[in-house]
């Protein structure tokens, strides 16, 4: 069976199926701030969906990142390195790619265990 | 068993394997066609892979967009949002990319039930 | 069970779960090589997370490809389509992003049954 949480009009936040959850493209509501609060609140939309779902960031398979400027690459990763667990990292990937609205700093998908 | 749909000399159009079928990047045969008719094309091109592989876009479980120029981000969400299942939506991400041809103006990845 | 390979201080390498192996996005370790030699350095790291994990490029189900310069696609897929198994064709995806060491030429994900 497939399971859909926070479905809206054009997607679903995150779809669980076969064990697995994907988790859609977050993005900060805040768009006027800047990268760290950015990072933060996505990864806090990340931490509410995959709760929604029955499982945590301790489960985590992999992880994609797209930064409009590469160059807050390591900003980012100061927030994300004490988000994620350190005793199960997931695997990860990180690109730079412009987004939907051009005030957002940062957009994250995920894939978990449930 | 891993199943292979249009193998070519490079990849297969379609990959299924332990419930999921992983769809390659599909983009659109009239390179010089606009937004709204390589965004037609795209999904049709996924709706025969899926069917090909025994199941529907009502299954699918994430998509990922890439378009060369985002600002077509809403005539492609349009031609989007009338394909979907409205009641089955999957998770989705979509970003500014450029892509192999320079006249292709959007690519999609799927993964979906089988 | 989650299994994890090659974790480090940020992310693993590569991480296993429910039959499917992620292998994180991979760079060539000499930056300052061409797009030929990253994309075979890629790609034997690529051989050595799956032979770790327990399986091979034959059993790839998908794959996909950054590459900074999308003009580096003919070169880069010259050295794909001689690593690849041409009886087990993975799903692929590739587009252009600019990647975290401008020096990067290529960086490639992937996904594989165990």
């Amino acid at each position: 069976m497939i399971r859909y949480y926070q479905s809206g009009s054009r997607m679903s936040q995150a779809v669980g199926y076969g064990g697995l959850v994907h988790i859609a493209g977050q993005v900060a509501d805040n768009r006027k701030a800047g990268i760290e609060a950015q990072t933060a609140d996505v990864l806090a939309k990340i931490d509410a969906l995959l709760a929604e779902a029955g499982t945590s960031k301790s489960k985590l398979v992999a992880v994609n990142i797209f930064l409009p400027q590469i160059g807050d690459f390591e900003t980012m990763n100061r927030i994300y390195d004490a988000w994620v667990d350190p005793e199960r990292l997931p695997a990860r990937a990180c690109v730079e790619a412009r987004l939907a609205d051009p005030d957002l700093r940062i957009e994250i998908t995920a894939v978990a265990a449930v």
